[in-house]
């Protein structure tokens, strides 16, 4: 090894190995929520993690098109994209694969994305997902629906009291439009939005006319989801803004009906995440200040209505109990292998010497096979 | 949709969807392989997709380096590259994150890979892995170790009486060296022993002189382990080849005291496989023309000795017996949820109607939840 090699353990920004334990324990959580995914009839799906970037990027996928990857195909001279969102991939697959399907269809994936950069926020650029998609029907049921497997998919992996945070990306350009606000105060509406600051909506809103007047009414509504739909029921709302609110309160209701004691937020006019929701959006939070462990809503999947939800298996990993690890048995040289496997069978994890130098120690194992058990080993011993 | 798009189901060669009920399989086995590592001590660990090409491509990823994708990182202005094998990632790991833990160090993963090129008997470009590395220890127990975990892991998704192949990379070369044979020579024997010529091989060893005289024998002695072995030890070998020989004894012979009913091939001067290995090479074979399932074998891993296996999720699918399907219940629009909870728990699944528009027969459920029972659907019903 030379001076000027650079450090082997240095990755690119934004990438990083999953070590012991934690490896496993994301891949655990991934497949329990997958498991609640399937017991509701979605069907898992695994596409390619690289394709032909005329496919990959149309529809949906055009939101994330300058965070992907690009590749020549050195076989076609085509240009392929390493995907950066599983979503678009599934909406061509239903749209193509699975065209004669009847719908509703129910789809779910798990694997990992790549991103071009990293933000100061989310410097990760490879991103583990596990989702489901629901194709087909356009009903607040629907939504309601993988909203609630979320939440069941978080709870399987012990992330109890989460938070459904839903937004309507629609709403703020529905009030826009019905205001005739164009160009550069657009622009700044939009960013003092997404700023959320209250004076200067207001100022510009008031600058911009009536139906935009309503915006800062909004902006203060949001909150808890019952208050926060009594402010928009009391709105003055042009028809486009006053169907988004009925479309949200029907979703708020076809959730609450199941799941009375979730606790749900809704703000009216914030709009960000990606950018081809077309209803409501929908983030998951976990208790305290675990972060944004979920993602969804609805969105167009090709040429049909969809609703979907993605799982952040990295983020779920930090929210959710460490479970306990099964014991290390040392297992020594020349022993009974049958009763190894039996105490595998047992839960234990059994650790072979393999030389006259390989001690329990050394393989940090806190059981002996002794005979026919597996035996604590003394700490002083 | 125009005539000049490409089809959008068109993906590049060698790429893929893996659809239902096919993604959920490979998943399913995936995990079931993993458990059977775990349950031995190897501890999971998942390296990123893509990582800078210093690190990706030294030590025994040179053998990939042909074959792996490149991408400039926007961030560090370094070239990156997409992995084509985790085996140099692992390798990485344990010399860096991982260099305090004693050895010897087990640890398992799985992942896609890709690469650049496909050949005309494996099109596939991306392949997944899930497999095992048993990092410090250079003794037979240990290729025995990972070769049985292979065996095991197939054993695990019910793919039984496998065959296990083991060839050893490096007697050839021992056997040139030995008799001096360079350059040319060299290379038509390489060619003429990877084609298996046994008339070529003749002829060409007789040409290079006394030591390369032995690859006749060699090449013929391929077959079942014990009787490779025999001609093995009859043959007259200069002493690099006979420590080969009598290390693939010791490695049969750890086996064998194992697993007394595992069948087991060698083939003394067949070559193929990764490039890297330096003892023994595995390969293991379902029942029937199943095909490749893992390959495996000795290797360097960094400045450490190590072997692993890797087992090929893909091949394994085709080869597993296909598990029965959960029957799918169809949950009439407003039966009790409660009850439809219940049903999953039993292992049924549940697939709720969102609208009246769903039948049974639509969301492709051949049962149907009356009352608190999941009652079969009749046919002409």
């Amino acid at each position: 090894m030379t001076e000027d090699l650079p450090n082997p353990a240095l990755l690119p920004s934004g990438l990083s190995d999953v070590l012991p334990p934690e490896a496993a324990r994301e891949a655990a959580l991934v497949e329990a929520m997958l498991s609640v995914f399937a017991a509701h009839g979605y069907e898992r799906v695994k596409p390619p993690l690289l394709e032909f970037e005329d496919s990959l990027l149309a529809g949906s996928g055009g939101a994330v098109a300058d965070q992907t990857f690009r590749l020549m195909d050195p076989d076609s001279h085509r240009m392929m994209g390493v995907r950066a969102d599983a979503t678009p991939q599934v909406a061509r697959i239903a749209a193509t694969r699975l065209a004669d399907v009847p719908r509703p269809l129910r789809l779910s994936y798990s694997g990992q994305a790549l991103r071009m950069r990293g933000s100061q926020l989310a410097p990760e650029r490879q991103i583990a997902q596990a989702g489901i998609e629901l194709i087909g029907p356009d009903c607040a049921e629907a939504d309601a629906e993988v909203a609630l497997l979320g939440v069941q998919a978080l709870a399987a992996v012990g992330v109890t009291a989460p938070s459904l945070d839903i937004t309507l990306p629609t709403m703020a350009p529905a009030l826009l439009d019905a205001a005739g606000v164009q160009g550069e105060l657009r622009r700044r509406l939009a960013r003092a939005l997404d700023r959320k600051d209250a004076a200067a909506v207001h100022a510009l809103a008031a600058e911009a006319g009536p139906p935009a007047i309503g915006l800062t009414a909004l902006l203060t509504a949001a909150g808890p989801a019952d208050r926060a739909l009594q402010a928009l029921g009391e709105a003055e709302l042009p028809p486009a803004a006053r169907a988004i609110a009925d479309n949200a309160a029907a979703i708020v209701a076809a959730i609450r009906a199941r799941a009375p004691e979730l606790r749900i937020t809704l703000d009216p006019v914030e709009f960000r995440g990606l950018q081809y929701h077309v209803g409501v959006a929908f983030t998951l939070y976990g208790p305290g200040s675990t972060g944004e462990l979920a993602r969804g809503g609805r969105y167009r999947s090709g040429e049909e209505a969809a609703t979907g939800m993605t799982m952040y298996p990295d983020a779920v990993r930090r929210a959710a109990p460490v479970p306990p690890m099964p014991p290390r048995v040392f297992i020594p040289l020349g022993a009974d292998l049958a009763v190894a496997a039996g105490l595998r069978t047992q839960g234990f994890i059994t650790v072979a010497a393999l030389s006259p130098a390989d001690t329990p120690q050394r393989l940090r194992c806190g059981h002996i096979l002794r005979g026919t058990i597996a035996a604590p080993i003394e700490e002083n011993a």
